[in-house]
């Protein structure tokens, strides 16, 4: 296992209008290198080019919602993609609106993919957790956010992997190469004595599964911290510093502070702030604002790497 | 008037795939501190910024046809002119179908402009030259390209200027102010004695108006070169070198030398070739190319800008 096998890029940590060097949202989760592309604001793909993310290694999409700075940017990512000849299939969890943007515009093209999309709609996600996408390595579900328009958080969770087989501690029996896929799916071994080695001798605690909890655009939620509670890391954004707490509000947006105050309630391992307001030049003050409330805080940098583990 | 009366600035000269730090298809033509845009791909905004161009300043936008490349950045750049305040009318000459791609992605996002678009469409420029836009600075007309998909190239032509008035040479004679306008619409005037000076003694010619062609995607047109005959500077599209000619036909598309001899047959003041396929890095043998057949050639560089004197 690779200490890098679930690491967040971030790529655009601007709010709507991209300024002072900093894109629009976009971040990229990568679990053993395999990657999940979360939002995609415009100029996505240079971003991904210029941190020399492998585009045809994406697997999935996930749309929060439906305003510009988070999605303007998938329709030239999908046609690189089909220029550079990928053929296997791509997921877009996403509002159901986005799926006629997306034909409208191919069709306008002229062209078509070479490779086949698999919506899966966000529409019908509540106050609950609703499961919404799964492979081998992890399992999405989303969750309501309040914004002017339906917006959806996002949880993900690496799948438990199945125990390791204990070579070291198992070299001293003479195991059959054919029991061993069922020592690692639970088995225990009998010696030819009668013996029993029981399982948790014969092999290894797998890893802790990874969590990452992804939320913007938001007022601050009460519902929020039960559903991300004791993730290993959380996004939440921070568009506004304290004394713009007014602005934040009839804009549908969070502070500093409050998000610093959701990671320290929910008791997640680390909390990274992003989706900046244009207004702040430097973002210090905005750092030490939220880490005031919750220490362990990082800013949205673009190109940082996050690997939890 | 000013010495930059009359300026290209190229944001992006990369074709479909952006690569080589070359950004999609955009140009900005600036006459008399007014902007219009030519094309528009993703992450035009953000090219807009970074050459520090007032963005309120555009006043029209011209799309050629409706491949990504060429038009992908135009949302964003309408919701950030909306999130600055704009209330100013923006013109939008692009195919009609682009109408209805915008006003599908503004309803999804919930919101609407509070400034008004003015579309004027391209759909039916044929073979002639069809006037399409008209301000006090210049008159864009289209002409029919031959691409995948419907595809216009821009004639833009500075308006004539009326004559200057020879305040130097008209000061020996005691002429009264209100007939100074008189005399810049073309009046001549008579003095006392009833001696007739001439209005070209009091008046200086304007500037020779200046012309800018715009020609991309398309396959090399001989009636290309009648459209274009003698204007300042030529823009064609040069996607493919000589080698890759086969290529440059089956995608619709031109080399070097096609772009270069329409240039010379046209008999352009300059040429700029551009949109270049991303598997060209270094363009050195690409201008070469061009520069064996019209020597004054240039290449589209982003943040270059060509003034025509």
């Amino acid at each position: 296992m690779s200490s890098q096998d679930f690491k967040l890029t971030i790529l655009g940590s601007s709010a709507a209008l991209p300024a002072n060097n900093r894109n629009p949202s976009s971040q990229l989760l990568t679990v053993d290198q395999q990657h999940y592309l979360i939002d995609c604001g415009e100029g996505t793909q240079l971003q991904l080019r210029r941190f020399h993310v492998k585009i045809q290694r994406i697997k999935a999409v996930f749309i929060s919602h439906l305003h510009g700075d988070h999605y303007f940017g998938l329709l030239g990512l999908l046609n690189s993609m089909n220029l550079l000849g990928r053929k296997g299939e791509i997921g877009i969890v996403c509002p159901s609106d986005l799926k006629p943007i997306i034909e409208l515009q191919m069709n306008a093209g002229g062209g078509r993919l070479q490779f086949p999309i698999t919506y899966i709609f966000t529409d019908k996600v509540g106050g609950e957790t609703k499961h919404l996408f799964e492979d081998e390595r992890i399992v999405v579900s989303g969750f309501k956010l309040k914004h002017r328009i339906p917006c959806t958080g996002f949880l993900f969770r690496q799948v438990v992997k199945p125990r390791a087989f204990n070579a070291q501690f198992a070299s001293q029996f003479e195991i059959p190469l054919a029991e061993i896929p069922k020592i690692k799916a639970g088995a225990s071994f009998t010696l030819n004595d009668g013996t029993v080695i029981p399982n948790t001798d014969l092999t290894l605690d797998p890893p802790e599964p990874k969590s990452y909890a992804y939320c913007t655009d938001t007022r601050p939620l009460e519902s929020t911290i039960e559903t991300v509670r004791g993730v290993n890391l959380l996004y939440h954004e921070s568009t506004f510093m304290n004394a713009d707490a007014d602005r934040a509000k009839t804009t549908f947006h969070s502070t500093s502070s409050q998000a610093a105050t959701i990671a320290k309630s929910a008791g997640v391992g680390q909390l990274i702030i992003g989706h900046f307001s244009a207004r702040y030049t430097n973002l210090d003050d905005m750092l030490k604002e939220a880490q005031d409330v919750f220490p362990n805080t990082v800013l949205a940098d673009e190109g940082n790497e996050i690997i939890i583990n």
